[in-house]
């Protein structure tokens, strides 16, 4: 059923709006997702998430498809004036749809693949390197050292949806590294000044691969307690690769 | 010699401004380099090119190591009042140092390893990719396509440098593959539905490269006149790899 929105202080639009900031989204324990490959992507992957749907009458008028389906999904949406979806909208050519949705689980399968992202801080990279795993075959993306939320706006659109097809979970000390030693996965680090090369590294049967910040690397809570650091061999006078790049073909190489 | 510029209306402002149209740079044949550390680079590496340094009174007042040796440098150094360089800066925070150089030569070595990118459009993709170049010994980079300009402010900053090391030459049709081919490389277009896996390649003595734009791929034009095109396999249900990811990617297993 499509309800309409006529007020910008309506509590549903008041609601999205808060969740630009990430204290509300965590307090809440929801998030925007907006564009409409994306929100397709959502109701198809996690449709059990979304709370509703918010469309603008020009998105309406030119997607009588999606609207007409959305309106037989049983989902809960909201059609408002453009005026009202551009003051809610995180873009600057809004694309007139976004779905709020309830907080991936946090919780790993612990695959023979896992990814630790420790301390990245850049949204685009951050995006980037979730589509990149989920590409790789690393389902299982544990977030630690305060990286950048995985649901604030540009990371979300980042990851064109891989977001919903995999396994997060957020650590808050370096504690689970043991774990995972115990749970038979070594883990390798990368590390700029790693004696061994990516190239002669063979993978484990349950690899755990750590990148790290974008300025700072991998910490050493984590460097000391690795069983493999690695580097990747480069040419020139680069000091370092972007963190998506490595990221990209430290998994590439551990790819099954 | 440290020369003072008072006056917004001086015309190196003047001149320094009209440089953040592409139309103006390529009438000018010059660009902007801005950053300390990435201005720096440029004074390294290609001092013959810089036709000045602008800098701020807060940068002089901070960095006077930087203000001292560019004081015994030889170079034309304008000294202007913080709100003059902030009417000049491309960034929302600026650092208060920016030079002007000439374009690279438009010429490239034909060495063992050759990327040709065909329509990149995102700037942040162009200067992650051309950075990572650098990285696997891939020293020679051809634009095609329409690339976007690596002139651009963004794709400047996002080269960390690399610019000023590589060779680029910038073609208006695709004859140059037919040359390229006769001059002995084989050529390795990108695409998603190409037969051969990336990982059954074998690199060839001269390889080039070709990484397409980020939402049509390699062109036609390169995709049937190539040697081989490869694909790069992908678990999950991705359609495609972030370009400058695929650019790693492919570049790592062709490094030398």
């Amino acid at each position: 059923m499509i309800l309409e929105i006529t007020s910008k202080d309506n509590k549903i639009i008041k609601s999205v709006r808060s969740l630009s900031k990430k204290s509300n989204r965590e307090k809440m324990g929801c998030f925007i997702v907006e564009g409409k490959r994306i929100v397709e992507e959502a109701i198809r992957d996690i449709p059990e998430k979304i709370g509703y749907v918010i469309i603008s009458h020009s998105f309406k008028d030119k997607n009588t498809d999606t609207y007409n389906s959305l309106n037989r999904s049983g989902l809960n949406v909201y059609l408002v004036p453009d005026y009202i979806f551009d003051s809610i909208s995180d873009t600057e050519t809004p694309q007139g749809i976004l779905a709020v949705s309830d907080f991936c689980d946090n919780r790993i399968n612990k695959g023979e693949r896992l990814l630790i992202l420790d301390g990245i801080s850049e949204p685009g990279n951050m995006g980037t390197i979730i589509r990149t795993a989920e590409a790789m075959g690393f389902n299982d993306i544990i977030l630690c050292g305060n990286a950048v939320d995985i649901y604030s706006p540009k990371v979300v659109r980042s990851t064109m949806g891989s977001l919903f097809r995999l396994n997060f979970k957020t650590e808050n000390n370096y504690d689970f590294i043991n774990q995972l030693k115990s749970d038979g996965y070594k883990i390798y680090a990368t590390a700029l000044t790693s004696s061994l090369s990516l190239e002669e590294v063979e993978p484990w049967d349950k690899s755990a691969i750590v990148i790290g910040n974008e300025a700072h690397g991998v910490s050493e809570d984590i460097l000391s307690s690795s069983d493999i650091n690695i580097r990747i061999d480069m040419e020139g006078q680069i000091e370092s690769l972007n963190a998506a790049v490595a990221a990209a073909i430290t998994m590439y190489k551990f790819k099954k």
